[in-house]
């Protein structure tokens, strides 16, 4: 059986270019990077290799990029590390109420020590506006914490203009943005963005599970939140995943955003404008959502049915997010949607690899499902 | 240039089997082991079948094993997990001098605020006895942190008599036993030596590096360090890093104590002997130290020099720890070793792809160096 693998969110196929740098890494330059002969050298190089593409990526300068073990330990660090860096300035937290479950549970363990923490909530279609975020930033806040892209439904939010909120506010507030699901689908610039903290993860760009990295913006301090040896200028010790962390570099390289965008567009025009002839279907996402991920219900089918289903037929999508399994989505909660829809709710996502036949077989089955599937 | 890698102890080789592994997952099983279709279960299968060789081997039941990013998370999280989830029981941290960073760091910043550390010292053989133990618990210790083996003079410590002294004091510690430098080399039984917490990682047995694993005693409560999804019990969140976790089962398969040991312990033995015709050198490891490690001083020749003129001859060896990159080592001057002993220390370590002719390479090659390189 053909898989149609339609669950890009959740985690990609590593490319080739990642593969091979991974083997290679593995295979002939196994040194430990802090090891101070050749084959410690040949190691380093490998890590700095890889630093010097994800700066290059996102706008960074030399000693901004730093290796975690993926996204959750980078958005762990980047919120506890700026808010102790931070808290004798003020006792306030700016959020959302959909950030990814590394951010969310971490402001809410803040929440738990005493920090006045805001859960700005999004609006029917996912998303957050930037009068929201002015109007809850003040001088007593030390941390805005705001996802660039959401995970579930898409809604790109105004990152660009938290800056400048937080300056007007006379705010001394530090800014963190969770980039993973913009990062390689939509151009992050974390210079331009003006962040001071900013997480990217490889596995959704086609690169290895288990590594991602933190943006810290130079001069900028954060306390570690792990203690060892001298690795990463301490903010980030232990001996780095070298062959994981050129895999990563491997597969920024291949990221081309307007042809690779222009392929997926296509892609989620295509699908939002055949979905209108499956007549139960209501789409979640909204219309200026990043392309390569479409929220829908079925209003008929749970989520959980259909998703079986679909797997059965070779095709992967997902409930909600990969890291709640199976519990009822929080994003789609606090967009007000009614309950019915949440428990039909799918999440296609897309990646360069996908064609128009995917979507094609995802429609028929689809149609299938509803059609012969127990209705709720 | 032929290389002879006797760096062990920072980093070895991944093994054939760990590589194979590595490439299958990441090619055909990169699921989202979260994500509830066939693809995320397959990539689940990869992660447990991973976890429950962990446990075989480490003689643990089921859900005592979770996947770290490597032993500094692990140690990390076993040190302040386990402080944090027992604080209310007392306030002393018994320790030694000589631990790894990712324990020592941890303990020091524990001390910080407000816990009373012992850190015990060790003999002029970097050797730590129990009676120096029983001395230190007490009623008010909390956690026991204690290394199996030295990770740069190999000195096996006492830890299997640990959990006997604790019920013997009627102590509330928890015992934490880092067992990175002693998996693979000597046997390593949760169950038997009755610890809490202990901790292993792939890249020190022919694994990749970025993963490790903690052994957390059913039952038994810690305070996680990082926040996020539902993944590993909660314990240690965060998407899984497949590829790596098993790489990390499969070179743990490969693992055959008796025959790799004996065949370490016959380069040990030879290299200690021939050395006895380098007059100027001394041995820092104790006789009864594990066999793959061992520590020397060349008296003469700064071990930066060495080093370095060793690895322009393709042979890597290490002065101290690789985790400490150039400064002077804790864990001889802790054992009270004089400085020009301690300024020319080298550390040799074996792996089962060691021979003969490489000690043999490295004993003429020392020789060349005392002789023509400039003297402190």
């Amino acid at each position: 059986m053909s898989e149609i693998y339609l669950d890009n969110s959740a985690t990609t196929r590593p490319c080739r270019a990642a593969v091979d740098k991974i083997v290679e890494v593995l295979t002939t330059k196994f040194g430990n990077p802090s090891s101070l002969h050749e084959k410690g050298f040949e190691a380093e190089k490998e890590v700095e290799g890889a630093r010097k593409i994800l700066e290059k990526s996102l706008n960074a300068t030399e000693g901004e990029i730093f290796f975690t073990s993926g996204g959750t330990e980078a958005n762990n660090l980047a919120v506890f590390g700026a808010v102790n860096a931070n808290k004798r300035r003020g006792n306030k937290i700016v959020t959302t109420s959909i950030e990814h479950s590394s951010v969310h549970n971490p402001a809410q363990e803040l929440e738990k020590q005493g920090y006045d923490v805001v859960y700005l909530r999004p609006d029917a279609n996912g998303r957050v506006l930037i009068e929201q975020i002015e109007e809850a930033v003040d001088a007593d806040t030390i941390l805005v914490s705001v996802m660039m892209v959401n995970n579930e439904v898409g809604s790109i939010f105004p990152v660009e203009k938290i800056k400048g909120v937080i300056e007007g506010r006379k705010s001394p507030a530090l800014l963190h943005v969770d980039a993973v699901q913009a990062f390689g689908k939509i151009p992050v610039n974390a210079e331009k963005l003006g962040v001071d903290l900013l997480t990217v993860s490889a596995h959704k760009i086609h690169g290895p599970k288990g590594v991602g990295a933190l943006f810290k913006r130079r001069g900028m301090r954060i306390i570690p939140r792990t203690y060892g040896g001298e690795q990463q200028q301490g903010v980030r010790p232990g001996t780095e995943a070298v062959s994981l962390i050129a895999g990563f570099g491997a597969a920024v390289e291949q990221i081309e955003l307007g042809p690779q965008g222009d392929k997926i567009t296509n892609l989620n025009w295509y699908l939002r404008e055949r979905l209108v002839d499956l007549k139960e279907i209501s789409v979640n996402s909204p219309q200026d959502a990043v392309s390569h991920i479409i929220n829908i219900s079925t209003n008929e089918i749970k989520s959980e049915t259909m998703l079986h289903f679909l797997s059965s037929r070779g095709i992967f999508v997902s409930s909600g997010s990969a890291c709640a399994k199976g519990k009822r989505s929080r994003v789609l909660r606090e967009m007000g949607l009614p309950e019915r829809r949440i428990d039909t709710a799918l999440r296609i996502s897309f990646s360069r690899e996908n064609t128009r036949a995917d979507v094609e077989e995802l429609l028929l089955q689809l149609k299938v499902g509803i059609e012969t599937l127990a209705h709720i």
